[in-house]
Formats: C-alpha cells, structure tokens, sequence
C-alpha cells in the first residue's frame, strides 16, 4: 500500500509518500514541501498546489491520499487557508478516482504514539523510527505528511484486523444458509 | 463587463452572472445554484462543484469572478466547507487567468443599500430593483451571488472615478516632465 500524506497549507503544503502493509515495515519513498510565495494571489497560490500535487501523484503514484484535518481550536483564518489548500488536494486525487481519508492531528498522534496528546518530539521521534530514519525530514509540514501517512496505514492494519475477526467468528457457510432460511 | 459571482458552499453553492458597466445599468445574465449530495465524499462533492464551475465558465465567458469571503463569527465546519467550495471556483477561475476579488456579506450589503447592516430583505430588494427583476432569484444563495457581482462592479465604478480624480489632479505631461527633472 503506497499512501500519499498531506499536511495543507498554502504557505507550506507538507507531502510525504509511504508504502507498507499491514504487519510489514514502512519505508519512506518522498516528502518534502510545496512553497508559495505569501505576497502571491490566491488563485496562483492554488495554482501552484494544484501543480505540486499532480506533479507528486505522477511520479509516486499512490493507491490512497490522506489528508489532515482541522480542528476547531484554530482560528478561521488559518483554517480557510488550510481548507483551501486541502480542497485542491483532495479534488486532485478525485479526478484520479483514488481514495481520500482525513486524520486529526490527535488521531494521527495516537496512531504513532499511542497517546492523542503526544508532543510533536514525540511523534517526531516515533516517525523516523518507524521509518528507519536517522532525521526527521524538514521543515516540519513534511514530517506532519509522512505521520499521516503511516496513521492512515496503521488505521488499514487494524481494520483489516477487526475484518478478520468477524470472519473468524462467523458461522461456517452451511450453517450460515441455514441460519438465514430460518429467518426468512 | 461581465461578472460571475459566486456565493460558495458544498451543499448549494450559488452562482450568479451580471453584465454592467460603470454608470450603465445593470443586467442579469443567469442565476442558479448548484448542489453536492450531503452524503457523497468531500472528493466527489468537490469534483461536482468543479465540473458545474467550468460549465459556467465556458458557457458565459465573465471577464471576473467574485466570490464571498466568510467572516469569523461562523463556526469552523462551515467555514471549512465553504473554503473548500471557494477554493474550487477560484481554481477555475486561476486556470484561465481570470482575476479573483472577494467581498464580505458586509462590503456586498454596504455596496447594494448603503448600509453594511441591512437585513436580506433589503438587499433582496435592491437586488431585484437594481437588476430589473420582478422577483429575486431562489434559493437565496443565487441572489446572494448576483449581489456579489453587483457588489464587484460598482467597486470597480468607485474604483474607475478615483483613477479619473486622480488623472485630473496629476500636471500636464510637459509640468509633469519639469517637475520629475526639478527632484532628479
């Protein structure tokens, strides 16, 4: 599973590419930013995103894109431009028919850490460990991408955990014709 | 000039086109709204906004679109679902090089009544007076985006007499050659 995680921002739009699978290792294969010059308008600075994140589903080709979330403790400012340049990310991933999810931060903390309110040394920490990483990637909107990244697949592991659970625990198919003629 | 106004939203996003000039009357070209089913993914409600966009676009070609910019008393979901919607038809807009401008609910009031208070009966009414219109378009989200581009080009009237004040006041080119020479 190679997964796409995008931290947005019109300033700085954090993109990290993982692939793994459920109980397997992740490896990083791309993170890095995309710019926007703050003096520029926004229909450029939209421009741009939209570019960077054609230019990044080109090369990496990711099966699924996950995007964070905001939450309310920010101010409207700060979320219009976050929702905008996530509204481009996700429309970009639409138009290729790919799968798009959003995680909190908390969650995503949670994912990698084991607690929601972990600090960002932490997370940091967990992330390049997780990812046999001596450094976390810089600036921070990148790491930001590659956390997300690794939340949504994690997140997979443990659905497909909770999947094969209730296969195990279902009735045998014979008993399960069965059960479902009586009630009918 | 020909301007698109777009009162932004995932669930009804209105659009509005007015033709007018500065000190000319005005004229309503088409109004209407498009709407996302509330239980589609962000991806496919965004991609309808987009497609619904580009149609308008190319069926009547404005030289400007104009979209309503939220203000912090409203809460953060709707905040980010109309960022998301506006980013999209700024996005649109950018692709062609179209020039982007954004009004508040207050600035489109103050341009339509006088008054940046007035209530949404009173710009309905001056909205449908100013535009010639027995009845004010529904839902109100298309009124609202036909007050934007209303809105945009008397700015842009305001905006046409000031650079005329501003010719007037300037020297004569041959004063004006002297005067440059007098600080060189």
């Amino acid at each position: 599973m190679r997964v796409l995680g995008v931290a947005p921002g019109l300033t700085r739009c954090g993109l990290g590419v993982v692939d793994g699978a459920p109980g397997r290792p992740l490896t990083v294969t791309s993170a890095g930013v995309l710019r926007t010059p703050a003096d520029a308008d926004i229909g450029h600075r939209l421009l741009l995103i939209e570019r960077g994140i054609e230019r990044w589903l080109d090369e990496y080709q990711p099966g699924a894109v996950v995007v964070e979330r905001l939450f309310s403790r920010y101010n409207v400012r700060t979320v219009m431009d976050t929702a905008q340049a996530s509204a481009v990310a996700i429309l970009c991933a639409a138009r290729r028919g790919l799968p798009v999810t959003w995680h909190t931060s908390s969650e995503v903390k949670a994912a990698v850490t084991g607690s929601g309110g972990a600090g960002k040394a932490q997370v940091g920490a967990m992330v390049a460990r997780l990812l046999r990483l001596d450094a976390l990637p810089k600036p921070a909107d990148a790491a930001d991408a590659l956390a997300l990244a690794i939340c949504h697949i994690w997140r997979a592991q443990a659905l497909n955990r909770l999947q094969q659970a209730h296969a195990a625990a279902r009735p045998a198919p014979a008993l399960a014709r069965l059960w479902k003629g009586a009630i009918r």
